[in-house]
Formats: structure tokens, C-alpha cells, sequence
């Protein structure tokens, strides 16, 4: 469970007039990847804003971009957790093309995002206790 | 003030691998145009929301794209209201390219989208009294 | 093969403060309905742009939103053409939210757009015959 | 001409259903800021690409969040360039909330692009001579 694959194949609307994935959209998959690491722990990321009123607001993001990625490009994500304190989580990422076999190919770009954990009110607080196992350090890939 | 005029400026972002701007962008530029005629009919969109709990929800939406627009392109946006219930608002909008001079070039869409308006709670209720004043069918272009 | 099915999974970066899926995306997900149609009748629409030069560019676009989508839903895209003529061809959708059990339940939204086939100059073609076959008019859902 | 400064206004597309800007989105205004740098420096970036077959490709972004932009807010994006080598340029931004006044306010977020220039065939080059005077290293702010 160390670390959780996504998969997602690149729209046309995120391609640019180059001819490549537009580089902001990379922290849209990032966030797709978050969001299937939670379920893949056992909870749904929805369920944490609306239940617990907790939520994973960005405080920095940075992504390094390798390879470019095209349309209808299969794209895998990976996402593990490399901290985890009680008011913040940093998840990394590496987005790679699927080959024709499915397999992973091509490294595409790595990341990482950093989250403070804040209530509804936008004020940073505590993670609440039952995520607090959810949210352990991944070892490394 | 039967017309309001926008301006924006083609992002990069906006573009696709056809080297032209995406056609679900022009949606979010009607969305310029109509928070525009909100303020030059003297209130913000924005606190519609926040004081009177009001929400113009898309119910429609239609575009028709006469000509492709290109990154950096100066786009303007003409919006006007095309109907006006107590219940629903329809605006319709016309976007061009700016000529070289500023003046308003070729025309590049032309759209509609028809909203009704709701509460935070997401059910139908009649616009507030204080803004029927501002949305007066304008008189065609 | 009337109709083609896609599934995706709404993002985050789709809601809008609203707390729903803002409704330019919805022309996104049409995208990826029309992407899926192509690949259904046996070919890549990004081969078509690459091998013969062919594109689709869209001409008019449409939506009716009928129930808002929500962050993390599962959305069902079923994508059908409805009109094929040598130089234009017209897709419809209807956008539904999938139960808990994955079949279709409420429907969410229902759209058309209209393409002109191009080449690469964006001029209008007449669509390569190779192409024909897949492009028929579906019977209505 | 040290830092180029541009103003965006939120748009209602860039928030999420946390009721604030959805984090990819400031890339999307460092590129407005890039793109308005060139201007102020001569030149546009559109004829950068297309008469001299020069690409600003993205090798890396981060951001770093520091409090919430909310949709109709004016947002000042400060750039400058912080190392110009023949073959790789970077950026850096601020981009602050403008004040009621239109000077800038609460500073949001810092960020920082490095870029490989590139040819039309995506291989590294060395920037065009006529380019050089323009991405000159600019004092700190």
C-alpha cells in the first residue's frame, strides 16, 4: 500500500498550442492522485471535507517536468505520503506514460505538494484522529 | 448600457495542440462578460452571492465558433440580457477579436446561456427585488 | 455500437465555489465522450489529425444542465452521432451520475456539438473515406 | 524595467468548491506574467515561438501558498527573471491581492519557472541572438 498508481488518459483540452500537456494541468493529476491514495487507505477525500470538516489546503507545490506528455497519452500517476505531522501532509508523484502493454514507461515529470490541514474556517488544526493511520510516511519507491 | 464590453487577453492555457483556443474556454469568457454586466449595473456578482444568497445556476449554454482565436489575441466580449423573469436570466453574448487599433475586429463566437436563479441551498427562487432593476432586456445589438 | 459509453470521475479542480462542477467542464467531458466514440469504431481521432491530417473543429456546442455534478462522482458520458455529412459531423450526449452500483441513475446533463471536418490549414475537407464507415448516424438512444 | 508588473482579475472557472483559487491556477497567471515580461522587454512571446522557432518549454515550477485568492479578486503578478543562461531562462513571481486603492495588498503566493528553450522540434537550442538583451537578470525585488 506504500504507494498508490492512478491512471488517467491525457484530454485534448489539456493540451497548448505546442503540441504538449499545458504544465499547470500536472497539478490537476497530482490532485487525482491524492485523491485515489486516500481511497486506496480506506476513506474517501469527500467524506473528510464533509464529515470532519478537514481539509488538505496546498501550501507549495513544485513539479519537474522530464518528458512531455501527449494526447491520449495514458498517463500513470504514483503517489506516496513523505510527511505526515499532525497539522501537515506532503505527498510526492511521478507521472510516467503507460507503454502499449500497460506497463510503465517513460518517466513524464516527479513532484510534490505540501498540505496544511484546515478547517472550514481556513484555519490550520489538527488532523483528526481517525486519519491519523491513513496518513503514515510511505517507504521510499 | 444595453451592452457591456469586456476585454481579455488569449492565455497560452487556452490554447490546444490545433494551435487555436479550446472550445470550452469561450464558456468560461461568457463568464467574464456577464460578471462585467453585473458591475456596470452597479453591483458585484460576488456579493449577490455572499449578502443576498442568490446564485445565477447555469440551466443552458450554447456557443456557436465562426472563427478561430489564437494565443494573445485581444479578445472582446459583448454581453447583454437577452431575458429577464423573476425566476431566470438569459444573456447572450458576442466575442471578436481586437484590431490591431483597438477596435472591435472579426467576429470570433457568438452564444447564449440561460440561468435560473437559486439559493445556497440549490432550489429555484425569485431574484431579489433589489437587482430586477438591473437585469432590463437590453435592446438588440 | 450505437452508443458509446465513457466514464469519468469528477476532479476537484472541476468544482467551482459553487460546490458543483463548473459548466464549461462539461464541454470537456463531451471531449472525452467523442475521443472514446472514435477508438469504439476502430480508430485514434489523434491519428486522424496525425496520419491524415483530418480534424474535427467544433463549429457549434450546446448543454442543458439538468442536475449539478459533484466533486468525486462518477460520470457516465454516452456519446452517439446523430448527423454525418461528408464535411460535417454531429455528436450528442447525455451525461448521467453513476449508482452506487455503477449503472446509470440521474441524468445529469445533455449536449450536442457540431464539427466541421479541416485540414491542417483549417479549411474545410471533405472527411477521408477510410473514415465513412465510422461516422454513421446512430438510432436514437 | 526590473520587474513587469500585470493584473488579472479572478475568475469565477479558477475557484474551487473550497470557495478559493484552485492551486494549479497560479501557474496559468505566472504564464500571464511571463508573457506580459516579454512585452515590457519588446518583443511578444507568440512571435518568439512563430518566426524564430524558439520555445520557452518548462523544466520546472513550485509555488508557495500563503493565503487564499477569492473569485473577483484583482491579482498582481510580479516577474522577473532570476538566472538567463544561452540555454535556459528563469522566472521568478509574486503575486500579491490588489487593494480597494489598486496598490498591492496581502501577498498570496511566490513561485518560480525554470524553462529550456527549445525548437519546434522540442530539442534544446541556444536562444536567439536578438533575445539575449531581453532576458538579462534582474536585480532582487
Amino acid at each position: 500500500m506504500a504507494v498508490v498508481e492512478s491512471r488517467i488518459r491525457v484530454r485534448y483540452a489539456e493540451t497548448d498550442q505546442m503540441g504538449i500537456v499545458y504544465y499547470a494541468n500536472y497539478l490537476v493529476w497530482m490532485e487525482v492522485g491524492r485523491v485515489d491514495y486516500c481511497k486506496a487507505h480506506g476513506f474517501n477525500y469527500r467524506d473528510m471535507e464533509r464529515d470532519d470538516g478537514a481539509f488538505l489546503v496546498v501550501a507549495e507545490a513544485e513539479c519537474r517536468y522530464l518528458a512531455p506528455a501527449f494526447f491520449d497519452d495514458e498517463v500513470i500517476i504514483e503517489t506516496r505520503v513523505t510527511e505526515a505531522r499532525t497539522r501537515s501532509i506532503r505527498f510526492a508523484y511521478q507521472m510516467s506514460s503507460a507503454g502499449p502493454d500497460g506497463t510503465r514507461g517513460q518517466l513524464l515529470a516527479t513532484g510534490s505538494t505540501n498540505h496544511v490541514i484546515c478547517g472550514a474556517d481556513r484555519r490550520p488544526m489538527r488532523l483528526p484522529e481517525k486519519y491519523r493511520a491513513c496518513f503514515r510516511v510511505d517507504p521510499p519507491a
